[in-house]
């Protein structure tokens, strides 16, 4: 993974891939700032691209089977490449037409959003939405080279570059304790693109996160490393099945999830209650949410968290937090904890205490 | 992999299932004979199966979307299993279905057809069709169990107890020539099911075919191996597409297949005259098909083979023999000899010599 300001309008940086069968999957946000030099750069006709709308809505299976079509149609051969220009949706869509177009063929990430630059673009997680939850259909399948481009973040609308900053917030609480810390004094100069600040941000998530996966690359279902990676996803992935994907962007639902996972460990006596108000109040200078969607009620987070990918056994298991930097996978807590978090943050009057 | 006869209806065969959360794909051919014994052997109830209708055309994009559907419907856990039984259709459509599944579940494999016993329940290929060719979307995705019952056997037409000797006549041919030899003196008792040549036919195609995939399990591009396993299956695969998947069986066309290959293999000059001859005469004594179907073309041929998904480079690979029981994949041949095997088999009048 190289990240960089101007990776993408630098000719040298393709540099693996040129000669190579190619095709870019992008969307049309993302297609009117990038994909004119990126095609450039990889001499490849206009027709080597396929653009979709934007948006989480566009995660499809059926959206999968029509960039499969349009693959098949070009006849891309199985030493060709799948290019992914664009955010976490465009990089899990492309992703997952990757790992099962005739059997998997290479994928190539050039994340454009923070999200995708810390978080979705590295690890190897691909995937679908259903009507029944987020990324229920999906692959592990690696990128064989991915270029995030730093200065692609200066056209990212304020509320994406939040978004983002919420998987920073969650790799610092559940393994970097000090880039919390960091966090706390000088999350607005991330925000506002600062070079040393933001590399710093993207560097240290990256790393954490590379480390766990390499730890347990397909996310194990006894206990692996892999799954602390979900703090506050569960939470987030109930906002999303509830919103339809349509109107809370993934960052959001899972800035939320952090002030509930933060909120429900200390309502259980794991972390202080000081250090749960330390985690709202970041994520709220993120300019993240902090409540639930209007009109959720705790029986709509049972009900959607029951049929989240974690639930083993029959029983729920959460990511919660014993300190600031230090996470675990359990389901052994108690249910009128978690029932006093959805009733808290589900309550009209919430607010940041 | 456990081979032998009455396995489906011994309990004790179940032990490393019971207490899994299981779901079961099956067809209804098969779910006639064999569903009602699985089930019960499971303790499962009637609503723990889903029954496609029989047939190659349902190993569908949209239909592997369908049984998603139905499994999240079931909220089958990521611990939980899924258990195809039936012939290859089925095998490879839940495999393939159990690979995507909140990115991997386990798959159990039922074979209950000769095809599915000797080739696709081994080996961890899985995957869907497509109007333009055949396994083009899938993954690689190893059982956790396969249960080969040769009673099953029984109950299949013999259309499709030929179509599967088709595959262990490829396996003969492309690397145990002692097995071409004893299947040249007694192809009709392993057709009328006597257990020592049908056990034995059965276990030297697996073992083979275990070796070769556990040398190069995800058919590398770079001359693998597994690629061997294709011998055949380029020509069987544009019979199919031009087929639509409706008429020819898999196993027939691969029966053309071997046919084809090794006729092109003697005009190479790389097999003896007398040797292709032989590969024909054993695949009209089990009944299969040696010319192409009625209407089809050398031309037709050759647009469909050029999108295979062995094509690399831009360039045609085939796997030919070099004699009985040893297969090579090459793309250095004589295009001027692939025509002349093209249209002799096409020829309306073409007759095993």
């Amino acid at each position: 993974m190289r990240i960089g300001a101007g990776l993408l309008a630098d000719p040298a940086a393709y540099a693996p891939l040129r000669g190579r069968p190619l095709r870019v999957l992008t969307d049309a946000q993302v297609a009117a700032h990038y994909l004119e030099p990126v095609l450039r750069n990889l001499e490849l006709p206009a027709d080597a691209a396929l653009v979709l709308p934007p948006g989480e809505a566009q995660k499809t299976w059926d959206n999968a089977g029509r960039v499969l079509d349009w693959l098949l149609a070009a006849r891309l051969p199985r030493d060709g490449a799948l290019l992914a220009l664009g955010g976490g949706v465009i990089g899990d869509l492309a992703g997952f037409c990757a790992a099962v177009y005739q059997r998997g063929i290479d994928l190539v990430q050039l994340p454009t959003t923070l999200l995708a630059q810390v978080d979705s673009s590295v690890g190897g997680k691909t995937g679908v939405n259903h009507a029944r939850g987020k990324n229920l259909i999906g692959a592990f399948h690696q990128p064989c080279l991915v270029l995030a481009d730093t200065e692609t973040l200066r056209t990212l609308p304020p509320r994406e570059l939040a978004a983002g900053a919420a998987e920073v917030i969650k790799c610092a609480l559940l393994g970097d304790a000090p880039l919390f810390a960091r966090l706390e004094r000088r999350l607005e100069r991330v925000l506002a693109l600062e070079a040393e600040a933001l590399g710093e941000a993207i560097e240290r998530s990256v790393t954490l996160k590379a480390r766990i996966v390499a730890a347990d690359e397909r996310e194990s279902l006894d206990g692996g490393a892999r799954a602390l990676l979900n703090l506050g996803h569960t939470f987030g992935h109930a906002v999303e099945t509830y919103t339809r994907y349509a109107t809370w962007l993934h960052g959001e639902a899972v800035g939320l999830g952090l002030c509930m996972a933060a909120d429900l460990s200390a309502r259980l006596g794991w972390l202080a209650a000081d250090d749960a108000r330390r985690v709202r109040a970041l994520v709220e200078r993120a300019g993240l949410p902090t409540r639930a969607p209007a009109g959720m009620t705790p029986e709509d987070f049972r009900r959607l968290m029951a049929g989240d990918k974690k639930v083993a056994g029959g029983r729920l298991r959460l990511v919660l937090l014993r300190a600031l930097g230090e996470a675990c996978v359990t389901a052994d807590f108690d249910p009128a904890a978690l029932d006093a978090t959805l009733e808290h943050f589900c309550a009209p009057g919430c607010r940041v205490s």
